[in-house]
């Protein structure tokens, strides 16, 4: 049975975490976080890498959301609250009627997540995505790719930003992530583990048809603005996507899924070791 | 020299086709649009296909924008107000200090449009793309990607809606595009001329990367959810994009770019009669 526990106050100290859920995420908020709408919370509970603390629901969806709070441990508390008491309390209109809060697990160093992937693997490298739209899509691209982890520089927002999560429904809480340290050489990083490091820029010497997949492979991917720095681009190799006359780019979310799909779809050129 | 016109009063008449566009956007502007940005603004006057009615300008920008307000026609006034005034007309933060309101040259028909296309000839077709963002996306992309000509079908939202002008970074004011009637048979259409219709689905018969590019080629985009009619995939080559196990589908947006990166890469199966 959910531990159902009917909240008629948005002062109500028990679900202060959830209070201005949108100021608060733009500061960040230590080792928690805040995920909404039931597909993603569906995913939150199925991978069990990060741990639910409670959640807060609109009282119109109690019978319908049974099927989540169903399979909840007994000491994570279903706040219920109608709909003008939750919108008080995260300030604005939740349309999708359920939000969670939940605590994240201790993430890896980027050496560790390495190490301790196969002989065969896709990780994609972040480089100062700012931008939780293009977060977001990238994730939800690396998870339909069957991508086994993303290393994210210290430039890049948080995977674990409510609305990150959203836009890659839920994959930010599944597919393993690592944070590189401001300093980090990721370059000689992906060599040490024998990464193919493959990076994106419009002035690429290769075009990404012709990229056949190597077994250890890592896509480098920078923001649409300058891009990748290039200390990075004169030590990997770089790819293009042929545009058209007087476009200048794509959106770097719509680029991970195209090399994503080139990379999965390609024959592979060697043989993991 | 610029026609500039000094606004004080946000109720001032001269200026009523900016106020509160955001409500007004939702309900469409018969045969004008409110076009934001000095991108797109700039991509409207080279492109020469619509016409630029006035400019609204934050008076801090006025020598910065010299190079957009220097080529306008005489006859086409810039206001210029504060940034307080200018907030007052719109009805929120315009952060980007510029806008437009442009005149929408008359739609080809689709049948129009596709019989002034050449032997080889690259089409994306919507079918029901009701949200602004991937309509904005996937026009950016078939810019991108150099395709001739978008069809909408009647479920489509409109692509001179101004967050879809700006998401397609001014592709939807460049990028020829028709309207199919509510009643027309899309496929039959493409048949007529001589296109190979090639429908999106994850049950598609083929894998994308198989596929090769016939000369005269219409791309199938529906909903992420539903996705296409099965009448329309009954009638037409269907195409699937291999995806890991349990993730259920991409952003549509994302998706025409993998299209149409594979269909502008991959080598011509037929050249054009």
């Amino acid at each position: 049975m959910p531990n159902l526990i009917r909240i008629t106050d948005p002062a109500d100290p028990r679900i202060a975490a959830y209070c201005h859920v949108r100021e608060r995420d733009l500061v960040g908020r230590d080792d928690h976080f805040i995920a909404e709408g039931e597909v993603v919370l569906r995913t939150l509970l199925e991978s069990e890498r990060h741990q639910p603390v409670s959640l807060l629901i609109d009282e119109k969806r109690v019978d319908g959301l049974g099927n989540i709070t169903g399979r909840l441990a007994e000491d994570v508390p279903v706040y219920v609250a109608s709909q003008a008491v939750l919108d008080g309390i995260v300030g604005f209109h939740i349309h999708r009627g359920i939000l969670a809060l939940g605590h994240r697990a201790p993430a890896p160093t980027a050496d560790a997540l390495l190490a301790g992937l196969s002989g065969r693997a896709l990780v994609v490298v972040l480089m100062g995505i700012a931008n939780h739209d293009n977060l977001g899509g990238i994730f939800r691209n690396a998870a339909a790719f069957g991508a086994d982890a993303i290393l994210l520089d210290a430039h890049c927002c948080d995977p674990f930003y409510r609305k990150a999560i959203r836009v890659s429904v839920g994959n930010t809480l599944t597919l393993p992530h690592a944070k590189l340290e401001p300093a980090e050489d990721v370059v000689a990083l992906l060599e040490r583990h024998g990464f193919t490091a493959v990076s994106l820029s419009p002035n690429g010497a290769f075009r990404l048809a012709e990229l056949k997949r190597p077994a250890r492979v890592a896509v480098l991917l920078g923001t649409e603005g300058p891009g990748l720095d290039a200390a990075v681009l004169a030590r990997t190799l770089t790819v293009r996507i042929p545009m058209a006359a007087g476009v200048d780019s794509l959106n770097v979310a719509t680029t991970s899924g195209i090399v994503l799909h080139q990379l999965t779809q390609a024959a592979v050129d060697e043989e993991p070791a």
